[in-house]
């Protein structure tokens, strides 16, 4: 396929890495469509120097103005991570979602950059085989319907790394010594989670080597005392640990330094993509992985039993809708205002403990406990529940079923 | 309230543990009904003699001919625990239902005993603020709508331990030493499961003493090097360990080797009661814990993701159905009959990580594998995907929300 | 049973329609509890004058400041049939739950009475068999936890109609010359609808006889010819008919008098009740049958297919909450939320056909319409739709079918 | 964009109406393809001779073994047309499906001919904006993994109605008279529906133009009289009409006859298209219309409400996959084994009223009825039904409410 006869474009908005690839994306796109393009580098926390890519952008003639670099980290695990975790989502019975959950931010970033600047086209660096391009794109075409999307590795003839490095060469585009060869295997990183896959990782058969992991330690190598620490929650997200107060962004920092240390969050997954194909990735999500199941141990004492079955039922789609993209989309909201709806009274605090990759909760407290021992308890009750209503409970439960009986099975 | 004037009742089927009080209950059914009492006693793999209920039956007077002790393993695993199984379903997120599967299969021997013998009433020794009550019922009255049932707990006037044990002490009914005292919890016990609850547990806040535990070893316990197995699967259900075959129950029980080795399948939990209450219980699933996440493995690689999808949606309901008590019901038939029509080809073999109380999946590989390498591969895919029809798969995915973004957004 | 032993009640406020069933219970009430009884009477639109009950109520020597007859019209209508119907609720696939959604509007006046004059328990004359003593008591122990509630038809010895109209007599209860004998079948109404069923309805396989219908005219005898009439709805609630705008409870009224010359809304079904059994019963619906197809009919062009699929998906079983009494929950209330958030734009008209007994939406247009005859269009669209790009969505759509024929279909 | 470059085809199978779009088709794919075209024409019931396509296929080359007309009526209404009518599936509330249930019929039997033939690709004449190319598609996907699929629409330049035209006029291709001019709508038919879209019904403010109609007379025009009839279900299926056994073909047929007479099953709907738009169609399905209702009859009668209410909330999905195109896909085929798990027992007679438009149910009698007037009676039941079971009943459901409700609202 030929280079496309490309629209006139004004201005592009790239969400931009810094890494070779996104860098190889700023200076095709500069060639190609003759145009000014922004760069737009998100700190979600993915661990790594931003300041790079912002020498790396000034190297490639992007003016002064148009390189963002922007610390999203706040607004990412309060907007999107917990509004996220309040639902208890659980991709395909095990994915905390931890790619899928920052792209809408970035495309909603991306579109605010481009309004301001007036820029009629956004780019990504995405692969057409992905679900990355799909959630970029759904959330661009949602917030921007006629904003012009340019995903390069769909469109360029760069189909090699070869290619690739080939282009960066002849552009003066400095290649760093690591990927001069192929890289082992691709990651994506945020606050809340680490992913990798391709390579050393396609055969689903084959253990993920060690040295694929880089943000938990080994649970071998963990500590060999188990490590307890309580997590409080108020409307449903997560405020305190060890009952200190913090904001979003820290406290998922904190788990993330418990999670690392005790080895906890790591998944091996073969996975469905949107687009049609299995995928087998690599997960560390640590505080993730801790905060799903302290959310998971407040609501069982906060929530009543409607309302968390309703949940539960609901978590698939919910779920199924942020891996696919489609965040910013009437359902999603949807089902996120009944979901808030129900974590108003789910507060108090979780005790946890942590052991060499595993985390479990050992006990909940809450002022707005549903629980009650005086009703539950295998001692006297005095009255709190009168065992006899049971027997009318069970005969209008199994009326049915007798009827049924009576015609079938007699 | 005063004991029921009872109905004019021939013969009873009392599910009989030999405990001291189902034995309370055996003899009070006697006095209280004037009738015989057939006793049934199941083994599902509780792991107790149950030899000694034999004596204890004869003892009060039980016909040698009505005194049942059937083994219900092979049964109990083959055709409810891996049913079960096949869904993947979790109560509330994370119980594997091991009280809730057993119910169904002792309701169905009682009523076929009772069929055999000419018996007009069932009886049980569940509580009246408990599920089981619910379970057992809705299986006697599903599969024998027209059968008495007699709910002691409910009925009579024994409403304290004292009053319990002076009852079995004027009727010479053996007291175990440490019964006299309150026991400090209660549990139930099959081959999937171990369940504690009560006293010391009531308060979910106190982490779960160690002595509580009984078929796991701690974790911090187990042995320091990790262990691998594999587990073969074929039509959705388990079929050998390390590559040697075995039946159902044989094949769950060398799973609850291994898991108690490892200290896994340890869950402290905050649930809903069918009956309406909240409760706080520990259970233990070792071989269970394990097989569930083989089970996912498997289908990981060999589940379409339409099916595995619905199945994640479908499952919730399933789960609850299992613990409401609602086996024997069109519903749950309805489920089943959806959910084995997915696994026909879930076969092949998980390769897992156990180690000091987690378990994990780092291999699957199967003859029906619907993951594509050369599909999903970062190298070159000779054309077995072209990245362009992403373009148009997003633009479509994309149309209504433009259409809604041009109304709501500009 | 005898009449049960009462707890020492104070006060109590009774669901009074005025006609001689709760005549007797208020009789009753005052009698067995020995207490004052507070009547509550409410006009919901039934169609029946009053102020009788007042004198009734009087008579029986309830005091002046006890007797309450609200009207209570609008919020039924604004509160309860109008969110209901932002649902597209039937219930089992055709019911438009007339009698259900009233119970909850009831439930909550009492206790408000309750809670204003320090009663300690509240009645109704709902029977044992039926769904309205779960809806009242829900209601009740829902708003109230520790309220007491009495429900003379399950506890009182007045067991046949014979006893009801001996203990009438006896107590100078008048007795409506009607009510002597046996009525051929039993009602309830309100604004939305009049419900019949028993005796004569009892088999299912009898046609319902013409004297059972009282809200609409046979549509045999309705007019020749058919009348079209448009309604205006906001924020998906109606507001205006033929462009004349209404308050909630005029509207449905002014549909009630359209159906009504119309022969709109009549439903024979045999529905399954929450107690257990099925229950055969006629439904007239005038209005809301009307409100229903309109409310769909503006969805169809204002709502995005995620918002609407996800609300199709939902209903059933939001209008099983209702039908079973769970109003006042948090899983309704949540599955409330999550539709009211879709209706923001569900705002137009819509024009409908009524006939001889059927409606039919014939037309609808919308400020806020999401339809686009640019890109449906047969014509040429002047490129708002690339038809290339359905290639792409198709592929990637049949791509998991595709891997799974390659393995199990060639 | 230019004609694609072909790829070396060999033989390709056209569903082929003999239509003026489907003659051009072939004529373009032989001069495209320059190979072998093989027509296949499906008798659905569509009312339309179909020999004239015969005449047409010989006219423009094809040899005489290459031309199908088959008889697909019977496989049609019992493999496709009854099994989603056992769902009760509407979608988006109101639709009867018949275009999208055609498709995987056509589909499949173009498969087995091209696999009988050797043919490498199959062709269609559905545009790319509507849901048909979908359904196509997938089916072929889904039957044949390596099928190569040619939809012209998509693909070549004649872009507009005056160019296809030129095209007919250049290759001495017949052109009926009235496709000279712009044909005012486009329809669809066969023995389910035919549906009408397009030009004169594009404003969905418009009413359907009276000479759209072909399948129903007018209901004004309908018979002044009603008329009764009764369908008898076994197994979940039609098989009499007024007591007459009769074929699935034969019975929609004559349900077709009455549901015409009557002016039946008439549906104006703007509706949501896979593809992402809103589009308006009018939909005539006079048999279907009658069978989903008697189907609903019958249910009531002999479906247990656990069984119905599954099916209730099963049925959106079912619906919404039937019209996406996914017949042959494993969660339809999982959602039909649940559903046909329920319909054993559906069997019985339900007596139907057809009037002007209207039908409805007014009586269903079964040998399996689950009805017990001696449960449900006003009238003493003789024990069938204990009243007092009700407070149990009651009390337990509302627990879980009145723990909350002391949490919350005291």
């Amino acid at each position: 396929m030929p280079a496309p006869t490309p629209d006139k474009i004004n201005r592009i908005v790239l969400a931009f890495s810094g890494g070779l690839d996104t860098s190889v994306i700023l200076k095709w796109l500069q060639q190609t469509y003759q145009c000014e393009v922004v760069t737009f580098t998100a700190d979600l926390g993915q661990g790594e120097e931003l300041e790079p890519a912002r020498a790396k952008a000034r190297l490639m003639g992007v003016k002064e103005e148009h390189i963002f670099i922007d610390d999203l980290r706040e607004e990412f695990v309060k907007d999107y991570v917990f509004p996220m975790m309040r639902s208890n989502a659980l991709y395909e019975g095990l994915y905390l979602l931890g790619t899928s959950i920052a792209r809408p931010l970035i495309a909603k970033r991306q579109i605010e950059i481009a309004r301001m600047l007036g820029a009629d086209a956004v780019s990504h660096g995405a692969t057409g085989k992905g679900n990355d391009q799909v959630r970029f794109e759904l959330g661009y075409y949602g917030l921007a319907p006629d904003i012009k999307v340019i995903a390069p590795w769909r469109e360029w003839d760069l189909t090699s790394r070869t290619k690739l490095i080939e282009f960066a060469e002849k552009h003066q585009i400095p290649i760093p010594r690591d990927k001069r060869g192929e890289s082992p295997f691709s990651t994506d990183a945020n606050m809340l989670h680490t992913s990798s896959e391709g390579k050393v990782l396609e055969d689903p058969w084959d253990e993920t080597p060690d040295y694929v992991y880089s943000r938990t330690v080994n649970p071998e190598d963990a500590p060999d005392a188990p490590e307890y620490i309580t997590v409080d929650f108020e409307r449903g997200d997560g405020v305190a640990i060890n009952g200190v107060g913090m904001s979003p962004a820290t406290l998922l920092e904190t788990l993330n330094e418990y999670g690392r240390k005790h080895g906890i969050g790591r998944l091996d997954l073969v996975e469905n993509r949107f687009v049609g194909m299995k995928s087998r990735g690599m997960y560390e999500t640590p505080g993730g992985t801790i905060y799903h199941l302290a959310h998971r141990g407040i609501e069982q004492l906060t929530l009543d039993r409607g309302a968390a079955h309703l949940k539960d039922e609901l978590a698939p789609k919910y779920a199924e809708l942020i891996y696919n993209g489609f965040w910013f989309s009437p359902e999603r909201e949807m089902l996120q205002a009944a979901i808030d709806h129900s974590q108003e009274k789910v507060a108090g605090t979780v005790r946890l403990k942590l052991y060499k990759g595993s985390v479990s909760v050992v006990g909940r407290k809450s002022p707005y406990s549903l629980y009650s021992e005086k009703v539950v308890t295998f001692e006297d009750d005095a009255g709190a529940y009168d065992q006899r209503d049971a027997a009318g409970f069970i005969k209008l439960n199994a009326l049915r079923l007798r009827l049924l009986g009576r015609r079938d099975r007699e």
